[in-house]
């Protein structure tokens, strides 16, 4: 059995209102030295496959066909053994 | 300048109806070999720091303060030089 753990932001030309919104309330509690904040995705999926590569490929495919929205999207991803 | 990439999960014992619903839609679309699938969030955050240690400090506050609900929520993090 595998793990993958899956990040998914959005693209950096895309605005990010969740992520202003939150670094204006990491400001607003005093952390005045931070910068851009940025909001994503985090998924985590147990996948059964017979080796590494395998599984990859299938990621790559769920976070194509469902997972991820390509227009606005980025995303990486991870597999471990569990 | 440091960038956090912060991974949020709800814990273990908490019902995660997105992530039941994701992998209902991932069985539909015929990946029959996954089993349970988890969502949580995602944040990426610039901090301005000395060192790492100094950086790792304050997410974890950040973490414990804003960004995480403690009570259902556990955290991981990783720091980076950018």
């Amino acid at each position: 059995m595998w793990k993958a753990k899956i990040q998914v932001t959005l693209k950096k030309s895309v605005l990010d209102p969740q992520g202003a919104t939150v670094e204006k309330a990491l400001k607003a509690l005093g952390y005045d030295n931070i910068g851009d904040v940025r909001v994503g995705k985090y998924l985590e999926v147990v996948v059964e496959g017979k080796d590494n590569e395998e599984v990859e490929e299938q990621v790559v495919e769920m976070c194509q066909r469902l997972l991820t929205n390509p227009v606005i999207e980025d995303y990486t991803f991870e597999v471990t053994e569990v």
